[in-house]
C-alpha cells in the first residue's frame, strides 16, 4: 500500500505504534516522558540542567540514493549522524525527534522499515524518539534532532574550539571504510564478498562513538569532532574555530582494514577526504593522550600535532617529512563532492 | 551571489554572524547558552525541570511557493509554526534549531532575508536561534526545531487528550483569514487593497499565541491544538486523542473580518476547512471559560460543546439546530488539499 492510500493520519498512527510510547517502556528516557506523539510537542521531566541539541539533515539524491540504500539502513544512518554528533561532545543522547518528508508514492512498507532502522539504533544508544513531523514532498527527506545532557555537574562538552598549540591529534577507530562502501554502491567498484559487505556495513550502519566520547571528555580531553566531511575538512573546522593550525602525518593515518585491502595506496585518499566515517577526531595534550593510550579498550591513532598558526591551515606530511597535498577538500554542500 | 559560489562553510559563518551568538544580547536565553551555532551541537544550561520540543517543516511546492512567498515572510512563518505548536501546549519557548535545504542556484541574500524573518519572529517571542545544519536539495525545505518548557512547579502543560464531554469548545481571535490571503496568492481573488493585505498578513505572517496558551493554562484550561490543519480537522485530532465527539455550531464560528467582506457566505468554507490560522483550539468546563471570558483580553468565542461519543465525531449545525456537512476534511498530507 502506498502512504497516498493510508493517509497522512493513518501513516502517523502506524509509526506511532511501531514506536512504542512510555507505559512500553522501562528504559530512563521513557520513564521521564509525559507526552510523546501525537500531541502539538513532546513533554519530558529532566532535572540535569545540562542541555545538548543537534539536527542533521539526509536528502535523497544528495546524500543518499534509494537504489543504493534499504530503508531500514537509511533509518540507521539518518539517526545515527545525528547520535554522532552528540557523541562529539562527549555527551549522552537521550530524546530524538524525526521530521520525515515522502513522496505520495512511497510504499507504507518502505516508511515501516525506515522507522525500524531509526529504532534500532535509538535503542541500541538508550535513546527514545518522542516525536516528529511527516511531510508530502517529491523526495524523501529526513531530519534528525537528539536531545541530550554534558557529563557531570557542570555539564561538561568537548568543543572544536579549544584545541591548543602543541596538542596531539588523534582519531577513534579507521577511516574511509565510508567512502569505499559508497564506491562499491555508487561507482561499480567490486571487491571480494566479505570485504565489500564490511565497507557497506561501515558506509550504512556507522557506528556513533558515544561512550568514547564520554571517556575523552572523562579522561580530560577537551576538542573533538566527529568525522563527517572528511578527515582533512573536519580537522579543518577544529583549526578555524580554535585559532590553531595542524601538522597531520598521513602515513600514520588509520586506514579501514578493508578498503587498504581493496583499494591499496588509494585508500589514503579516501580515508583524508571521504567522509562518513563518524569517528571522533580529537586533541588533547600529549600527556593526555598518553594516558588515554594506556587505559583505553577502543582503537585510538595519534596522527600529528597542532601548531600556532593564526591561517588555521591543515597541513599534511609523510613518514619521510615531505610535504603531501591533500586529495580534496572534503565534502562541502553547494560545492561539489570531495 | 548564489549560494553554489559562496559554498556551505561560509554561508553558514554569513548567518552565524546575522543570528548573533550569546555575548551580543542579553535575553535570558542568550545568557544561559553554552555553546551555539559552529559547533557539534547547541549547549545551555537550564534548571526547568519540564521541557518541550516540537517540529515542524514547511515544503516548497507543498506548503509554500517562492512566487507567492517573499523570503523573509516564508523565515517567518516558518518559524512561527513550531512556535505555535509551544503555544498549544501552554508552553514558553526558548531555542530554536533550523535544518534549511537549497538548490545550489539559490541567491545568498535571499537565505540572508529568510534567517530575517526567522530572527524577527524569534526576537519578538524571546526565543534564540542556537543551531542547525544547511544542506544542498533540488528544492527549498526548512524544518524548525523550537524547545521550551511547560508552566508553574510541575510544567503543567495543555494537551489534546484531556476534553471531557460537557466542555465547551471555544477559539482565539478569528478564522478564514490565512486560507483566503492564499487564495489572493495563488488563484488570482482580487480584493480592496486593505483587505488583500490583511488576507495576505494572515496567511504569511501568523502570530503564534504564545501569551494566550499560557493564560489559557493558567485559567485551568487543559485541552488545546493550534489549528494548522483547519478548524474541523484540528478538532477531530482532540476528539481522537480524548475519545469523545464534539457539536460545533457554525454560525457561532468567529470569521476573519476581510474574509467575510470579501468572501461573504464562503467565508465560512475558509474558516472550518482551511487552515493556518494558528489561533488556538481549547475546550474546558463551562465554568472555566466563563471566568475567562470575563478576565480575558484577546478574543475568544464559544463555538460548540464536547460530547460523549467513541467514534470521535465532529458534528456541525447551524443556528436553526440544522445539520451542516463539513466543506472539506481539512489538510491531510498524501490526501489532497482541503
Amino acid at each position: 500500500m502506498k502512504v497516498s492510500e493510508l493517509g497522512e493520519f493513518r501513516l502517523l498512527e502506524a509509526i506511532e505504534k511501531l514506536v512504542g510510547s512510555p507505559g512500553d517502556g522501562k528504559a530512563l528516557p521513557w520513564k521521564q516522558l509525559i507526552t510523546g506523539i501525537g500531541d502539538d510537542a513532546a513533554v519530558w521531566r529532566c532535572n540535569n540542567p545540562c542541555h545538548l541539541a543537534t539536527i542533521d539533515a539526509s536528502v535523497e539524491g544528495v546524500h543518499f540514493t534509494l537504489e543504493c540504500t534499504p530503508w531500514e539502513d537509511l533509518g540507521w544512518k539518518s539517526l545515527a549522524i545525528s547520535l554522532s554528533d552528540i557523541a562529539a561532545m562527549g555527551g549522552s543522547p537521550h530524546y530524538a525527534l524525526i521530521s520525515l518528508t515522502l513522496p505520495g508514492h512511497t510504499e507504507v512498507d518502505d516508511v515501516m522499515a525506515l522507522y525500524r532502522g531509526m529504532i534500532e539504533v535509538a535503542q541500541r544508544f538508550g535513546v527514545a524518539i518522542i516525536g516528529g513531523n511527516i511531510s508530502s514532498a517529491p523526495l524523501v527527506m529526513i531530519d534528525t534532532v537528539v536531545l541530550g545532557h554534558g557529563q557531570g555537574e557542570t555539564g561538561r562538552t568537548l568543543t572544536r574550539a579549544s584545541a591548543e598549540a602543541g596538542d596531539s591529534i588523534a582519531v577513534t577507530g579507521s577511516l574511509g571504510g565510508a567512502a569505499a562502501g559508497f564506491a562499491t554502491l555508487t561507482a561499480g567498484l567490486k571487491f571480494k564478498p566479505a570485504a565489500t559487505a564490511s565497507l557497506r556495513e561501515a558506509f550504512l550502519r556507522p557506528k556513533p562513538r558515544i561512550a568514547e566520547g564520554q571517556f575523552l571528555l572523562e579522561k580530560g580531553v577537551k576538542t573533538a569532532i566527529d568525522i563527517s566531511d572528511g578527515l582533512v575538512s573536519d580537522l579543518g573546522h577544529i583549526c578555524t574555530r580554535s585559532v590553531v593550525g595542524a601538522r597531520v602525518n598521513v602515513d600514520l593515518v588509520p586506514i579501514h582494514p578493508a578498503a587498504r585491502e581493496c583499494l591499496g595506496e588509494k585508500a589514503l585518499h579516501y580515508a583524508l577526504s571521504g567522509g562518513e566515517d563518524y569517528e571522533l577526531l580529537f586533541t588533547a595534550a600529549p600527556s593526555v593522550v598518553s594516558t588515554i593510550l594506556r587505559e583505553v579498550s577502543f582503537p585510538i591513532t595519534i596522527i600529528g600535532e597542532i601548531v600556532a598558526d593564526g591561517k588555521a591551515e591543515v597541513a599534511l606530511f609523510n613518514d619521510r617529512g615531505e610535504s603531501v597535498k591533500a586529495p580534496g577538500s572534503g565534502w562541502q554542500h553547494f560545492a561539489g563532492s570531495f
